[in-house]
C-alpha cells in the first residue's frame, strides 16, 4: 500500500512537471520536454490548416512550404519564396520548438505562435491572401465547418480559431530525446569524447551566454555583430523595427540551436551555408574569438548532437473544396 | 485435412491475384486491388525522394508540390506552378492509382511511372533541374548514399535508381475500399438508391465506354470533343505530339475517375471547376446527350462514391544536406 501511494505521488509530480528537472545534470542547457496540456482536436485541425495551401491566394503555398516538417521545419534556402516567386527579406526560422521562443519572428514582432500564424497568410510577399478571403474558403468547405464546430463549439469560423488551431499544432512540434538531452538526463555514453569537448568549448567560450535553456536559444534578443560588425545581405533591421529604439538596431532573436544540423543556411540572412562557417563567424563577431580548426570541428560535432526526434505524424488528408469554394488565383 | 488443403489453395490463389475477381459483381468497373510485389526498401526511399525539393533547381518544388498527397494527388489548380512561378501548359493529373494507367502524362509520352518520374525534374518549366545535378545533390548526402546502397546494392546512384524508387513508392498510392468498391464486393447497402441510379445512368448513357476498369479510366486514349468540338484553354495537342499522326490530334488519355471529388478542376486544361460542370460538358461533347439537372446530380452522387482510402503514411524526414551539397538556386 505504501509503495502504491508513493508511485501515485511520483506520477502526479511528473504530470505537474515539477519532479522533472531533478533528473537532469545541472547545465545551462536543459532537456526538451514533451508538450503538456495539448488540445488534441485543435492539434488535428491545426495540422490540416498547416498543410493547406488554400490559405494562400495561389492555392500553392502552405505553412509547410517554408516551414517544411520534412526538413527541420525550414525551407533550407537563404530567404523564402513567396507568392509569384517573390524573394523574402529574411531566412525562415524553424517552426520546431518555436513554442519555446520568447516571441516569434526574428524581430519578435509577434508575441506568440497564435499571433505569428496570421502574419504570413496576409503578407503580400508570402501567402498574399487576406484573413477574410481565407475564412471564405474555410467556410465553404463542409468538412472544415464541421471540424471547427466540433473543436470550438461556435457557429462561425473566425481568424482567432484558425490561428489558435495552427498554434496548438505547432506546440506539438518539439524534438525531445536528442543525444545531448540523453546525456543531460544521465546517459553518460550518449556523447563521444569529442562531442563532450565541443560542448565544454561551447560553454566556456561564452556561446552559452545567449544559446541556453531548453531551446538552446530563442529566449532573448541580441545584437548581431557585437564585437565586429556583421555585413548582412538582408535589409532587415531587427528589433528596432518593433520597438522604434535605435539601440535595438540589428538586435535579433537568438535562434534556437536545436536541430541546427537540419536548419541550414544560418543567420537571419541565411548567408552561412555550413555549421563550420557559422561557428567561425559567431566566434569572431560575437565573442572576438578565432576558434582553431580543431575547436571548430568539436563545437560542430556537439551541435549535431542537438538533433532530436522529429515530429512523427501521418500526412493529413485535406477535405475537398465544394462547388461554392472560391478558387485559387495563382496567375492573376 | 481436406478443409485445410482447400484453404491453402484459396490463399495461394488470392496471392496470385486470380481468385480475386470472382468475389465481385460483374460490372465494367472493378475494385481497386492493393499493390502486390512491392519492394518496401525502395518504397521508403522513393517516398523521401517524392517529398524532396532538392531534386529541383530552386530547392522549393518536389513531386508532392503538384501531386500533393494531402489533396488527392493533385494541386487543385487549373495548370501547375513551375520554377520561377512559370505557368504549366496542362492540368496536373493525379498520382493516385496512376500505376493502373496504360501510359503516363495526358498524351501518354511516358510508358510507365519510372519513365514519367524523370520528366518533371529536368523540365525547364517545372523543377528546372538536370538529372546530373540532381544526382550530384543526392551523392553529396551521406544518408541517401547509404540508403541507395542498401536498396540497390550499387556503389553509385544513377537516375534509373532514382526513378525506380519514386515509381515503386507511387505503386503504393492506390485507394481501395471506396464505397463503390464495397458495393462491387457485395455490400448491398454501401450505396444509396440515388447513387446507384447515378451509376446506372453512368453505365447506360455510355460514360462507361471510356471510364471503365479498375481505375474507371486511364486505360485508353480518346478524342476530347467527339460529338462537339472542345474549346480548350490549353495549347496541348494530345497524343499526336507523341505519335506524329494527325488522327491523334486532341486525343488524350482518359483520366481516372477514382477520387474525382478530390481532383478538381477537371479536363486536361483544368477548365471545369465542378463535377456538375464536368458531367454536363462530357455528356454533350462526348455523348451528344444533355443530362437533366436531376440526372446530373445522380451521376455526381455516384462519382463521389469513388473516393477511396487515401494513402496513409508518416511524413518522411529527409536526410540533411552535407557541407559538400550544392546549394539550391531559387533566384538565379
Amino acid at each position: 500500500m505504501m509503495r502504491m501511494k508513493m508511485v501515485g505521488i511520483a506520477v502526479s509530480a511528473v504530470i505537474a512537471g515539477t519532479a522533472w528537472a531533478a533528473a537532469t545534470r545541472d547545465e545551462p542547457i536543459t532537456p526538451i520536454r514533451p508538450p503538456v496540456q495539448v488540445n488534441l482536436g485543435m492539434v488535428e485541425l491545426g495540422k490540416k490548416l498547416y498543410f493547406d495551401p488554400r490559405l494562400s491566394k495561389s492555392g500553392f503555398i502552405s505553412c509547410n512550404s517554408c516551414h517544411n516538417l520534412s526538413m527541420g521545419g525550414t525551407d533550407n534556402i537563404p530567404t523564402s519564396i513567396g507568392d509569384k516567386w517573390q524573394q523574402g527579406p529574411i531566412n525562415a526560422p524553424t517552426v520546431l520548438n518555436s513554442s519555446l521562443n520568447v516571441a516569434q519572428f526574428w524581430d519578435g514582432r509577434a508575441a506568440d505562435l497564435k499571433a505569428q500564424a496570421g502574419g504570413p497568410i496576409a503578407n503580400p510577399g508570402e501567402m498574399a491572401f487576406t484573413h477574410t478571403l481565407a475564412l471564405d474558403v474555410l467556410e465553404s468547405i463542409p468538412a472544415y465547418v464541421r471540424e471547427f464546430k466540433q473543436v470550438f463549439g461556435k457557429d462561425k469560423i473566425d481568424i482567432d480559431q484558425v490561428t489558435l488551431a495552427i498554434a496548438e499544432f505547432e506546440k506539438t512540434l518539439v524534438t525531445p530525446n536528442s543525444r545531448f538531452d540523453q546525456w543531460l538526463l544521465g546517459k553518460d555514453d550518449a556523447l563521444t569524447p569529442a562531442e563532450l569537448e565541443g560542448y565544454n568549448l561551447f560553454k566556456n567560450s561564452g556561446c552559452v551566454a545567449c544559446h541556453n535553456g531548453e531551446a538552446v536559444g530563442g529566449n532573448s534578443f541580441q545584437k548581431m555583430g557585437l564585437v565586429e560588425p556583421y555585413k548582412a545581405s538582408s535589409p532587415a533591421e531587427g528589433r528596432s523595427a518593433v520597438t522604434g529604439k535605435d539601440a535595438d538596431r540589428f538586435n535579433f532573436k537568438v535562434p534556437t540551436l536545436r536541430n541546427v544540423e537540419m536548419t541550414y543556411p544560418y543567420f537571419h540572412d541565411g548567408a552561412a551555408n555550413t555549421l563550420t562557417e557559422a561557428v567561425d563567424t559567431m566566434g569572431r563577431l560575437q565573442l572576438g574569438k578565432k576558434f582553431t580548426k580543431d575547436e571548430n570541428a568539436r563545437i560542430v560535432a556537439f551541435l549535431k548532437t542537438l538533433t532530436g526526434e522529429q515530429p512523427k505524424f501521418t500526412l493529413p488528408i485535406l477535405p475537398p473544396s465544394s462547388d461554392a469554394t472560391p478558387r485559387p488565383k495563382p496567375f492573376n
